[in-house]
This record gives C-alpha cells, sequence and structure tokens, in this order.
C-alpha cells in the first residue's frame, strides 16, 4: 500500500507525550494545561448536555457562539464581522486549517509556509494536490525578510500560511510585518491562511496586532482561532474561522462534509463564558505572563540559554552550553534521564539549522514549573 | 472565486431542518432524536469533564473506548480487531467517511456509489481528486444488482462505498449481496468503504450482518459507525473506523491533520456507557422497531402508500395518490401547509427516477409522532 504521505509517522507531540508518559516525565514537550479550565465553563457545558443540547448543532455554529465570536473580535481588533456569512465553528482550529487549505488549494498550487511551522500545514497542502516552499527563519528573533517572500513568490503561488503570535518561536509579527504581508497578498492577488489561536496570549503590554487590523488582508484572508488554547480546554477540540462571505461559503461547503458540526453542548457552554466572563479572554495575557515569568526566573541559573517569549505558552531554549546532541536526542535524552519532556526545534523545519533548541510549553501549574525548574538547572 | 463543488448549496437536511424551524413544524426531515440520551451518559459527562479529562485525547482516541469498541466487534460479529493498530475513533462517522476517502482514492480513481446515497460521499471523492460512478437503487426493495456492478468496474476503480443498514430506503444487505460484494472486491484489488452507521437498528430478528463478518471483505474494507446515532446523541460527533493494520495506519495519518483529536470527555462518557450499560446498544433494534410500528399503524388510513422499513430510524412513503408534485416541491408544501417536514428522495439520486418517494425519520417521542400521523391521515 503505497501511502500518500510516506515519509510522515505519528507526530512529535504524540511521540514524545507517549515517551514523557512512559518515563514519568514532567510533560513540557505538547502544548496544553496540566490544571482545570473555570468550573464556569464545566457547569455550562453539563448544564446543556443535561437541557436537551445534545443534538446535532447548524452546520456553521450554534448562532449565540457566532455572536459572540463576532463581539469579540470586535472587541479586540474594532473589526466588524457578520455571524451569519463570516464565521464558522470547527472541530478544533486543526479542522479549521484543513478545511481552509482544502478550500484554496488546487492541484499544481504551490504555499508559502515559514518554517519553524505547525506539523499539520504541509501535509493539508500535499493532500489539495499542492506543495509547500518553505522559508526557513532563524533563532534568536525569527524575523521574516519580506524581499525574500516577495522574490518566492510566482505565478503558482497561491495561498501564504502565517501564524503570529508564532508556535514554536513564542515571537509575534509587527506592524511592519502585517503590512508587507498585506501587500504582496493584494499586489499578487494570492490569499493568507492567517493560524491565530495564541491571540490572547501576547506580553509585556504589546500591541495586539492580527490580520483583522489590516482590511485590505482580511478581504483575502482565513483567520483562525481557538477556543482550546483560549480556554485551558485543548480536548474541547472546538475553533473557528473567519472569512469574507465568498471565501466563507466555500470554506462552509468543505466543512460540511469534513465533520458537518461539532460537539454541541460545548458550543453553548462556551458561548456562554464569553458573554459572562469576558475577563477570562481580556485577562489571559496576565495569566500566562506569570506563567512566563515564574519559569524564567526559575531557570535564572540554568545553563539552558533562553530566548526572549513574547506570546504563546511556549520557551525556546539554546541547550549549546550543556551537551552536542542533535535535538531530537537531546529531547530523548532529557526525558529519559532527568524526567523533563520538551519538543526539539529541528522537527519544525522542512530543512536542518544546526541549531541547538528545544521548546517548553509553561502552560503548567507553579508545582510543576518549579519541579521542571529545578532540575533543568541541575543540567 | 470558483468553488471546488460548484453544483453543491446548504445540504437538504440542514435546508429541510431551518424550514421546519420557521414553519413550527413537527420535523421529521433530519435524522436525530427528539428524546434525550440515558441519563447516565450525560452524568458520565458531567463527571469527566470535572474531573481532568480536558485536555487533547490521543489522536486514535482513548484507548478505554477503543477497547469497548474492540468488545463491541466481537459481541456483534464475532470479529476481533485490536484496539492498538485497528480502530481509530474519529469527529463524527463524517469525519470517518471522508478520511477514508482521503486515505483510498487519488487522482483519476473512479468509486463506486449506490444511489439514493448520503450526501457526503461524492464531494469527498471529489475533494480527493476522484470521481464518482453512480448506480441507481429503486424503489420498492433497492436491490443491487451485482452483475451491473460487475460490468461497471474498469480499471479505473478503486473503491466501492456501501451502506448498509441504508439510508433513506431501511433496507439491509442479505449473506447474498455481502458475499457478492467480497467476491468482487477481492477479485479486483478494489477497497470497500462499508457506512454502517444505522448498524444497531435492524428490525424483526433479521440477522444482523457487516463487512465485519466477511474476513476476506473486512481485510480491504474501511468499516465506519457512529456514536450519535446508537446512544442518541447526534450532535456529540462521535463515530469511529476499523480497518486492518496497513488500513488504519493510513487513516490516521490522514486523521491527525484533519482534526487531530476528539472531544475528550465524551470518549470516556461513551466508553464507560458502553462498559456499564451494554443493554442500550443490545435493545437498540426493540426500541426502534417499537417506534416504527407506532408510526406504521398510525398511517394506517392514510394515503400514503409506506414501503417495508426493515432498519434505521427511517421509514419511506409514496405520496403519488395525494400529488403529482415533484418531492422536492411536495416537501416544501408538506412543511408549510401542514407543519410537517420530510426529505424528498431524488436528493439522494444523481439521475431522476420520477419517483413520489419521501422519507420520514421516526427517532422521536410517542407524542411527535402521534401527531404527525394525525395530519399526514387528513393528507
Ligand atoms: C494537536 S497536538 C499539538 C499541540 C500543539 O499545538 C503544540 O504542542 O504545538
Ligand atoms: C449531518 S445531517 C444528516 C443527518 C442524517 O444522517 C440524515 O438525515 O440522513
Amino acid at each position: 500500500f503505497e501511502s500518500k504521505l510516506p515519509t510522515l509517522g505519528n507526530s512529535i507531540f504524540s511521540q514524545m507525550s507517549q515517551l514523557a508518559a512512559e518515563q514519568q516525565a514532567i510533560n513540557l514537550s505538547q502544548g496544553f494545561p496540566d490544571f482545570s479550565p473555570d468550573n464556569y465553563l464545566l457547569q455550562r457545558l453539563a448544564y446543556h448536555s443535561q437541557h436537551g443540547a445534545n443534538q446535532y448543532a447548524p452546520m456553521p455554529g450554534i448562532l449565540p457562539l457566532r455572536q459572540q465570536i463576532s463581539k469579540l473580535v470586535t472587541r479586540c481588533y474594532r473589526r466588524s464581522v457578520d455571524p451569519d456569512h463570516q464565521i464558522t465553528v470547527t472541530s478544533g482550529a486543526t479542522e479549521a486549517l484543513f478545511v481552509a487549505i482544502q478550500a484554496i488549494v488546487r492541484p499544481g498550487d504551490e504555499v508559502i509556509v515559514f518554517d519553524p511551522a505547525y506539523d499539520s500545514y504541509a501535509p493539508a497542502v500535499k493532500l489539495a494536490g499542492g506543495s509547500t516552499l518553505h522559508l526557513s527563519l532563524l533563532a534568536p528573533d525569527f524575523k521574516v525578510n519580506w524581499q525574500q517572500v516577495a522574490a518566492a513568490i510566482n505565478p503558482k503561488t497561491k495561498l501564504i500560511i502565517v501564524n503570529s503570535p508564532h508556535n514554536p518561536s513564542a515571537t509575534v509579527f509587527n506592524d511592519d510585518d502585517w503590512q508587507a504581508l498585506q501587500a504582496l497578498v493584494c499586489q499578487h492577488g494570492l490569499y493568507c491562511l492567517s493560524d491565530e489561536v495564541y491571540e490572547h496570549m501576547v506580553f509585556d503590554g504589546a500591541p495586539r496586532l492580527s490580520a483583522h487590523c489590516y482590511p485590505a488582508l482580511a478581504e483575502r484572508s482565513f483567520i483562525v482561532s481557538s477556543f482550546g488554547k483560549t480556554f485551558h480546554v485543548t480536548g474541547w477540540k472546538l475553533g473557528y474561522c473567519v472569512a469574507p462571505p465568498v471565501l466563507s461559503a466555500e470554506f462552509r461547503k468543505i466543512h460540511q462534509y469534513v465533520t458537518f458540526s461539532s460537539f454541541t453542548p460545548a458550543q453553548h457552554a462556551i458561548a456562554d463564558t464569553l458573554a459572562m466572563q469576558p475577563e477570562q479572554v481580556s485577562g489571559l495575557a496576565t495569566f500566562y505572563q506569570q506563567k512566563r515569568d515564574q519559569f524564567v526566573t526559575g531557570l535564572t541559573h540554568s545553563r539552558l540559554q533562553l530566548l526572549p517569549s513574547a506570546a504563546t505558552y511556549f520557551q525556546l531554549a539554546d541547550y549549546g552550553a550543556i551537551s552536542n546532541l542533535p535535538d531530537v536526542e537531546f529531547c530523548r535524552w532529557l526525558t529519559i534521564e532527568h524526567k523533563v519532556a520538551a519538543i526539539p526545534l529541528s522537527v519544525f523545519y522542512q530543512k536542518p539549522t544546526g541549531a541547538r533548541l528545544i521548546r517548553f510549553c509553561f502552560a503548567k501549574t507553579p508545582v510543576t514549573l518549579n519541579q521542571a525548574a529545578e532540575v533543568l538547572c541541575q543540567l
């Protein structure tokens, strides 16, 4: 049997989480919280499932949730988006990314992807018959060279995938980046897939920018976000895509045949929480900034060299002073010998960079972060 | 913007449910129960979400659920399937169908589909770059002519999609059908996608057959089922796919990038229910047979001519004695003028048959079924 994705196996996130479990290691690899979501959210889930909301949701998502999403986008970015024609609820941001790519990419099309890149982009493009062109961003600042992007655009180019705040580098696009992206997309008639699942975790009072803030770009963009990240429930697999009406119509045609609709009681629970506890969203940056600060402080005397973490719940570290192992082996060694699991950065790149970088997830309790820091300081 | 699926709009199920809501009609169109699932299931959902099960499930589904699925398959069909390498939990049977098609169909491949067919098969094949060859099954018995199938097979043929128990006709394959299917699949080196989402609703003591019962066929099959149907929670969007290890490996590669994993607390709730209340599954046929009987009895004096309903929660009716309207218009008229919504059969066919058939869903409370029957008897 010939695979369509011959080079791909079990994702690094599954592999490392499994190794961490086997080794009873502190799992700072796969990105998910080790603490509970807010009780109100869980109570609303129980309430709605016990009060009749267990049958198919409407295909684009329940209206109260789409209305709350619309309000949230307006609150955060002063953009008005129509719940009926621009917002579609999906079974996780992963489904939204997959469907957006299916909606746009045709056989022969080329898609520009910036490495280090989330692992689902390239396989989704390949399944749609397209190919990816990978441009590497490098430590420590992971800046996009927009002139290099302009030079890479050719008649086959159809889509640019961006991800700010960026997993795994924890950097964000500034206004110049967004302006350059908008100019290229509009000038060449491209589309943009903007993966903004960490949008509410931007630190140190930096302005929160998004494709939503750039009208000409937004007109050609699928903007994807994730309730799993925002509400500490990665296992709820609930996300959404905002796109102009024409693109949303195509997105929905495909979503209709990929999952049709998403878990109904959770849609109600999230809608209630957005309506009644909006501070859960507005307070998220502070919440995670404190975790970052605790983790960074704990590593003050470590031989790991920390890179700036400006956003997301990830922290990169250079282990060059500790070991010469390639990063995949270093992560295995760290998990097996020291019982702390992390993600090697090389798996996010198509071309090797030779860097000695690993990614920690700090969406963890103070106790977990302290324990991990203690171990890591002994390396 | 040129659509990949230019002929498709909002699905008939969404359209009719929306019209029913607008008209405050009794909704016997889209297939879903109007009653609550078992309380135990809902309590387990609340319990698990309140006890820490809110982060990513493993990509193939939580192990306890895969183990329960394995036991269920063995109980029902005496087939042994390995939870580790043959079972993958999906975000609804719709995702399982989509992923299986993506796993098998390559550009240029042809897929045999029997009309009337569920609406997601053909778009999924098209998105994978393949094409569908539609063979029409006709009322009243909707028998497959296997000689016609044999004649349709050509070097491009890659996959046959079957659906027994069959939505919308409420018929089932007998042993001869399964044997003929197995012979063709094996002889021509094809694959089979067996959509068995109504597997536990087979009436009148008929033997329960499945692709699971035919070892040579099962070796080349993706077998899809749905917890939404079995546990009266269509909005939970939880299904699964059973396939041999090589096919499951490819299935999982794709599932990993389509949704990655499914709503975690519901996986635990279903696993608990399968373990503690297996009678919810084994009693389902009797439960729905009673509903069928009530609905059929209520229509004794109707001018609708009912076809046999041997399985599923659907009932076909010929309205030729009542109206000459085409079925789509008849359904709109019935919803608007008489406040009962049904699904026109023609939407399940690629080629018009000229039949005057509509589909009712009888997964409804006794009160709803009585009210609907009363109205329908006055037509
Ligand atoms: C779906 S598993 C990946 C989780 C994640 O986003 C990450 O760890 O980068
Ligand atoms: C996903 S909506 C379709 C529900 C259904 O299976 C049907 O009505 O046939």
